[in-house]
This record gives C-alpha cells, structure tokens and sequence, in this order.
C-alpha cells in the first residue's frame, strides 16, 4: 500500500498532492533552515554586542562586581606635587632635551581628574590627613595617622588587603615612618610618634604585621637612642626586633639593594632602609648613585619582588610608591630640586606602566597628590618691575645641587672656620667667606655667575637661614614665584592607567573617593569595617589631655621639619 | 483524481503518506514560524544592542562623522582663572551659605580635562595668543589677534561657522573689543590695536560681518575721539555705521536691555554696550543692578535671542561666553572680587547647562580658561611667622567692594581736597585722610576692621597705588598669597556638558585641540582653511616695522592695564 511505503521511497507514481506537499514540505525546510541560520547568526550576533557592551562597562564604568579575577593595585603618591609643578617640569624638560612645545610628560598623558584635598579640621590638609584619606577613605584632622576626628583609629586599605591575602608594599623616598607609608599600616595620633610608627610597620601592632616590603629611608627610627645613627627615644633595636621576632630580611645599604637583584632576590618580609633620614634629592643623589637607590629603582625591586611573591598565589598585591620629596623641595621652595623630583617621579610611574604591559595579572595604577606645596608659580613680579610673561628653565638647568646641601655645606664650612664663635674673625674673614661662598656654593651649585653682593652678604651673615637665600636666589633668575613654606588647598592631579572601576575617580572628585576606590578595587570593603571594629576593641581610647594635644598644631607647620643632613 | 482536488479541501479520505507528510510540514511549519520569531527576536535584540553601541560610541567616543544634525555649540572662557580660583571659590562658597565640605561648584561637577597655554614665543601666554588658540586652533605670538607668527591671518572658527550659515554671539564683561572676543571676528597685528577690531567687528573687515549678537562693555571703542565717552582716535561714530551700514540694532543701557525681554525681542543683528569700559566686577554690579546687567543676564539673553533666531534655520549657533573680569581681579591681587566673578560665572555656567537640557537642538557646551592671572595661591607664610596650613573665607565674606572701586574712591576723594596739590595741607589733613580712608573705604568696603596705622599711612601717602595696599590688605585677612600682577604657565581646566566630539579635549590637551574640536564640532574645518587662504588673499602682509613692533612686549604686560574708573 502506497500509504506504507517509506516516505523516503515514494519517488514514483505518487499523487500530485503528495508532490505538492512534498514541495511545500521542501521549502518549508529550506525556510526552517533559513531562519535557524538567521535565528542562529542574529544570536551570535547578539552576544557578540552584549559581550561588547558588558566589556565596555566592565572598562569604562566599573562594573566589575560579577567578576573577581585576581588583581595587583599600584598606589603612587606625589607628596606635595600641585598643578603648577607639571607646567614647570614639563616645560623644563622641553628645554633640556631640546623637545618641540607640545612634548609631554608621561604622566600628562594618563592625566585622568582631580581632587579635592580639604582635611576635617583646615581647608588646608597636612600629609597625614591626606593621606589617612586615601588609606581609610575618611576625612580626618591634621596630624592624624590614620584616627579619625573622635581619635578612634579607622581600618587602613593595605591592612585589609593583607587580611585576605594580597601582598602588600611600602616605597618611599624619605623616612619609611613618615605620614603617608604611616597610615597604610600604623595608627597614632600626631604624625610625631614615629617610635610607635616603626614598631607597629614591623608588625608590633594589635593587627600584627600588614606590610611585607618596605623600601626607603628614614633608619634612625628603628635604631636605638644611644646608637650612632639612631634617632629614638628608647633603647630599641627594631631592625633586631623585625629580624628576631618577625622574620624580616634587612639591608641598610646599596650593596644590600643590589644583592635583591632587581627583586628576583627579594625573600619577604624585607626591610631596605638605605638613610639614616630622607634619601637625597634627586638633584644630589644622581652623584652618589653608588650609595643610595633611586625611586625608580625601587619601585622596580619592588614591583618584581611582589609579582615573584604572588605567582601562585590566588590574591595579588598591593604596592604604595611615593614620591615623597616633591613635597621638600616645595618646601624649601628650590625649584631646581623639585623639577628633578619630578622627573624622576614621572619616570617611576612610566615603569609602572611597562610592568603593567608586560604582567598577565590584571593591574590597575592609580596616581595623585596629598595636596601642594610651597604656592608654586611660575612667573614672579619682580619689586618695582612691570610683571613679565615668562618663566625660564634654563636657570633651572644650570643648578647642579639642591639647595638643602649648599646651605648644608655652608653651614658645615661656617662651623669649621669658626666662623660663629669669634666676632672679629667673622668680620675679617667676610670677604674671604663671601668669595668662598660665591666660587665653591653658588657658581657650580645653584649654576648662578651673577650673584650680586647684597646676595653674598646676606649668605655669610645667615649661614643657618642660608637655605631660604639660596632658594630666593634660583627662584628669582628662573622666575618662579612661592607664596609659604607650608602647603596650600589647590585641587591636586590625578593621573591612572585607566581599568576597572577608575571611572569612580574620573573628573573632580574628593580625596576620599581616591580611598574609596582603593578598597573598593581591591574586594576589600568590608574586611576594611572589620578591622575598624578590631582595631577599636583592642585600642583604648586616648585621654582627653592626649586628644587636645593631638589637634594642637593641627593646623600649622605638619610635615615642614628643616633637616640637619 | 485525488492529485486534482485542491490540498485545503483534501481534509478525507487522504493516503497516510499524505497524513505524514502534512503532519510533517505542520512540525515543519511549526518550528519554521519558531525559527523566524528566534530571527525577529535576536535580529531585534541585536539592534538594540547596536544602537546602544553606536550610541555609546557617539556620546563618549566623539565618533560623529556619519551624521550631521542641526547643533548649537556654546563655547565659555573663564579668562585668567587657574586651577586655585576653584578651591578658592568653592570654600567661600561653602562658608557663606553654610555648606557641606563636599559641596562642589556646578563647575566641579563638569570637570573635563586640563589644557597647556604656552603661546609661540612664550611659556608664559597673554590673552590674546590665548584666545587665538581656540579661534584658529594655533598656537601665536603674544599680543596677536587671530594673526599667526608669520604675521599672517588665520580664519577663525566664528567666521567659518557664519560662513556656513550659523548664527553667532559674543558676551562679555569687558570691552568686547578685548582680545578673547576679537580672535573670533578681527585680525589684527597687536591687542590694542582695538579701533581696528571694533570696525572689523561690525563688518567692516575684508570678510564681512560675522557676529550677530554683541553684549559687553567697552562703548568708547565705538564712540568718537571728540565725544564724551569715546576713546577712538579717530572720529569715525562706530555705533553709527553698525546701525546705518550694516544693519545693526543698539542699545547702551539697561533699559534698552530689559527691553529685550530675556532675548524674546531682539532683532539680529544686534550690538548692546552697556559700559564705557569693563561692566564692573560683579561685587560692585550688585550695587547697580539697574544700571549694568550681569554676566548671567547677559549670556541667558543671548541664548534665547539665538535660540529663536534659528528656530527655523539649517544651522544652529554659536556663542561664545566670557567671564572676562576673573583675570582682572587676579591682575588686582583681589580675592574678594575674584571669588565672586567666579561664582557668577558658575552661575553662567549652570545657565547654559539648563538651556541645553530644555533645547531640541543638540547643543554642546565646553569651558576653559586661557591662563592664570596673578600665581594664585590659597595660603601665605606671613614674614617672620611659620606657615600656618590655613585661609580664610571669613575675610573674603566681610568685603562689600573690589579694591578697584576703592582706590577708585580715595584717588577721587584725594583730588578732592586737593590733597596732592599742596604738600603743607597734605601733612595737617594726613590725621583726618586716614580716618576718612579707615571709616569711608576699609571698615564698610573691605570688612577689616583691624587697619594698621602702617597700612592707613600707606593708604594715605599713596592714593595713586592704593589698589595694591587694599588687595594686599584683604589677601593677608584671608590668608591668600599672590606672586605677580601678570600671568602664569599653570595648566587651566576645561570644563563640559559632554557629548559628540568631547573625548578628544579630555585629559589633558593642548589649548590649539580645544579650538580644534570646535572647528570639528561645527564641522567647518575646511572652511577655516578657505577663510584662512582669503584672508590672506585680501591682507596686505605688513612691513618689516609692523611686524617687529607686533612682537614687541610680546613677554611684556599683556590685558594688564590699570584702568581709570
């Protein structure tokens, strides 16, 4: 029966209708395949585009809850670095390497927003309120290490980071207990305490050891009082005290540094301190590169000890770099030292950018300043002069030391000619200390062959205030202006290499939202409130003497300690 | 036959082969119209998401090369305002309306990017090779009004876009002859030469008109030498050929503002110059709210009088926006005037900010500055004193006039009672000056109520350089430092609504890419290079004499005119 056959063999002699239907079936098919493909390849299509989308949020606008990937976070602070010193850095650098005028700065090109740096209690922050705001992400009073304004210490970014397993750094340029390395790891409440800064950085604390590479200076901290090179007021030995008790590897010198080979020697925990106080400004330190490490060449050590580190492991690291003589150089307003600063800042946040191309862990570099130093300008008035369009660099070039060691040479000479100890000799041996002064200090020094008298004279009279000549000196002939020695509330920079979440701190933003970011980036929010709460059952609260004393000078003077190097 | 009847009606009787196959072609159908909805589904889901990607691509990535619709582009310059006058602003502002610390200016909340000013023979720009940089996106010679360093003119961005068939606009608070509205319309060889730009403004130039809305100061441009309030030396009546010639309206007061009625009545094009000079600073305009309108009234008006001119047009407008006076309260070191020019500026601002969320026409809003005036910087050291990390609003708040309009007072009142004519009536009446200069201007215009008796002497000896004693008097209130009269080389801050095209002015840029996203915004790139060739087709280039003088104090003084209120 002609209904038996199997369909597949009814190839004669059937009916018009079955032929029809058999049509109709074929083309149906060819449609049903048709649409499957169209169906098939507008789905693809589809999630090609959502894919895309969901990329694109994930890079631009921080979505990046649903994913957990392991990561690496590179904090870099430039300690006191306002807007003007990029225009004046910039348009040095132009002029020593002979650049056309729209040559840039690497950062220039990752130039990402800016933040507002007014801390709880001045418009005005110092180093450690800025920088309890990038580690806590709160606002607190000047002085404060990490405590907030009801002196109750709040739960640092790296002291969570460490909690859940990343591995976590310090490097810096000046003591390693100074403000900003301070508050990622130690609570106090004035910026003074560095005896209790050190001892809680090597693990000391009620949180135990946060940090596992810590690079810089600042030794005399950690040495005993009666030690030669140590600046305590106790009689502990915390480099002893790291190694014994904590396992902490230490070098105090760059034949120390070189041993960790480029970081590919590093065991952690490690201790480098490579000064008994700051290292060198840039600007001095190039012509001792045999004793001391530059920023640059730290922050590499590091970024390759951290990444050997965390191979393996399922968490990252977290590495804070600062620049942290900027700020110094601001200080003593000595513009020839500052643009070295710069440079070299800039170059350490080029390297950054290179470990980050070449790593295979997702990393994210996010940059920015505490807040500006010295009310840098670059033009001047000068009294009884019209005012001139200009800066020049040039004047800049032409130093070859910071200002912070001529006057310290000037003072060491001074001393050694017992110059103020006999009143008569001072008087016969002026013009003799003048010369001195001008052939050995300011010719080859600050690179000036038209110091005038009034200059000489009043550099021989003031031998202990000679610093603040010699920086009236470069700043007039390069013709950049300072308002203070101390800091001021411009909006400071901040630059990024751009990736997950960073849009949170694109445009102007709150110093705070930097913080934020941070913890955020990290997965570490809540492990951040957890450790507050510890933090505030094992801390007893200050007395009422303590807090007064610690909001005392809570506006004035902060991190402008003059130096005896 | 069976093969004859037509298949809907062969529902009886049919072959199983023919039930087969019709139940095989019902699947078939079935999962036919399936596959097709599939189709329609992912087809439609896919071009959601496309239209999402190429709207994201639009808005964030500047890709708007495919369409061309009808824009408005208001483009606003904060001349003289650097990266201080925010922080500066915005903390005042928090203290005088008793504002949260994270309240931000309207301002703030568009940052966009950071631009560098250096002109073609300085690292140091005036206002004119600034403004060149946005009207010709080049970079000049200071003092050059859209003329390159070659002495040759460019085409601007207004003429090109008028050329095409915008409609276009002007607003300042000074002399709309000044150098930042010049670039737009004139071409001329130095800055002053402000008869020349006031002629080419009203479309006596080699090109034409191209501006159809003037609002500003600076009446005596346009007026006679031989009239009262003209400046001009010659005796052409400018006012008089705009209207005859060319078709002008004009008004030079306020009523014949209000007239206007918000920009509902007025007819292009149109001139209204409401000062001889600068409209004064906004702290003093209060006070004479009838007689001058404010930058805000003016920009809102313009707006509207264009929004309407161009209801009907191919091309939308072009406005440009300037809070000229910002740069002079830096150029006077007057913090209190400055805080309020920038306040009335972010005012402006959110003005246009508002028109543009109301407007059918897409409209694109960028701000910046084309320099710092002054070195500003939120904190002084005090000589003798430490750097204290403090400003204080307070001091600004108690200010009711500019230090212009009070040296402007004791020069008026000094010549009054004949105090510089004779020297013996100058030394009796000193007792009773300073008591007039304390009662009359310090205590009521600058709020000090603590004068020293070596600041009133100061004020009394030199009533010709009073302003500088009363800026230096408010500045050391609040604690604000200044470092020159003239300009700095800090970056400036772009500001924007976003949209198509403003990815490529964020970051930080030079001041030639902002007036080359406007050209772009506008889409009359080509133009510009047109407008440029035909300029210099109908220029003659000027002699060897002209051009040198042109760069003569090219470094030199610049907008920095003390004026003669």
């Amino acid at each position: 029966m002609p209904s038996e056959r199997h369909p597949l063999l009814s190839n004669r002699g059937e009916s018009a209708e079955i032929a029809q239907q058999k049509a109709a079936l074929r083309s149906s098919r060819i449609r049903e395949i048709a649409f499957f493909a169209w169906g098939l390849l507008a789905t693809a299509a589809f999630i090609v585009a959502a894919v895309w989308i969901q990329h694109d949020a994930q890079t631009d606008h921080g979505n990046h809850d649903k994913v957990a990937p392991k990561r690496n976070l590179v904090f870099m602070v430039s300690d006191g670095m306002g807007p003007a010193s990029l225009s004046l850095t910039r348009s040095y650098r132009q002029y020593i390497n002979d650049l056309p005028e729209n040559d840039t700065l690497v950062l220039d090109q990752h130039f990402w927003g800016t933040s507002r740096t007014r801390s709880s209690n001045s418009l005005v922050t110092d180093s450690a309120a800025g920088a309890t705001a990038f580690s806590c992400g709160l606002k607190s009073y000047n002085g404060a290490i990490s405590i907030l304004p009801d002196f109750e210490p709040c739960g640092s970014v790296m002291e969570a980071a460490k909690r859940v397993g990343y591995t976590t750094g310090l490097v810096v340029t000046t003591d390693i207990t100074d403000a900003t390395p301070a508050t990622f790891v130690s609570h106090v409440l004035r910026r003074e305490m560095q005896d209790s800064i050190a001892l809680q950085e090597i693990g000391e604390g009620v949180l135990g050891r946060s940090v596992d590479l810590m690079l810089g200076g600042g030794r005399c901290h950690f040495l005993p009082n009666s030690t030669e090179g140590g600046c305590r007021a106790d009689e502990v030995d915390v480099t002893r005290l790291a190694r014994e008790k904590h396992g902490w590897g230490y070098t105090d010198d760059r034949h120390g540094f070189d041993a960790l080979d480029g970081g590919n020697k590093v065991k952690l925990p490690f201790l480098g301190l490579f000064a008994e106080r700051d290292v060198p400004f840039e600007i001095d330190r190039q012509k001792q590169n045999d004793v001391y490490p530059s920023l640059s060449e730290m922050a590499t050590t590091a970024l390759r000890a951290l990444e050997k580190a965390t191979k393996d492991t399922d968490k990252g690291f977290f590495l804070m770099i600062e620049g942290s003589r900027i700020d110094h150089a601001g200080h003593f307003n000595d513009p020839a030292a500052q643009v070295r600063e710069v440079l070299e800042y800039d170059k350490t946040f080029k390297a950054v950018l290179d470990f980050i191309a070449n790593s295979k862990t997702e990393t994210v570099l996010v940059a920015t300043s505490d807040h500006e130093t010295g009310g840098l300008a670059t033009a001047i008035q000068e009294p009884g002069h019209l005012p001139v369009y200009n800066w020049y660099p040039r004047a800049l070039a032409n130093a070859a030391s910071s200002t912070e060691y001529l006057a310290s040479k000037l003072r060491s000479y001074a001393a050694s000619i017992g110059h103020f100890n006999n009143p008569k000799e001072r008087r016969k041996s002026k013009a003799s200390l003048k010369k001195w002064i001008n052939e050995e200090l300011v010719v080859p020094g600050l690179g000036i062959s038209n110091a005038s008298d009034e200059e000489l004279e009043a550099l021989a009279d003031n031998a202990e205030a000679s610093l603040e000549i010699f920086s009236a000196m470069i700043s007039l002939r390069a013709h950049v202006g300072w308002s203070t020695h101390g800091h001021t509330a411009v909006d400071v920079n901040i630059y990024s290499s751009g990736g997950p979440g960073t849009q949170a701190i694109r445009g102007n933003v709150e110093n705070t939202d930097v913080g934020k970011f941070l913890r955020h980036y990290l997965d570490v929010d809540d492990v951040v409130e957890d450790i507050t709460k510890e933090l505030r059952e094992k801390t007893e609260k200050p007395g009422e003497g303590a807090m007064s004393m610690a909001l005392e000078g809570g506006s004035v003077v902060g991190s402008y300690h003059a130096q005896e190097i």
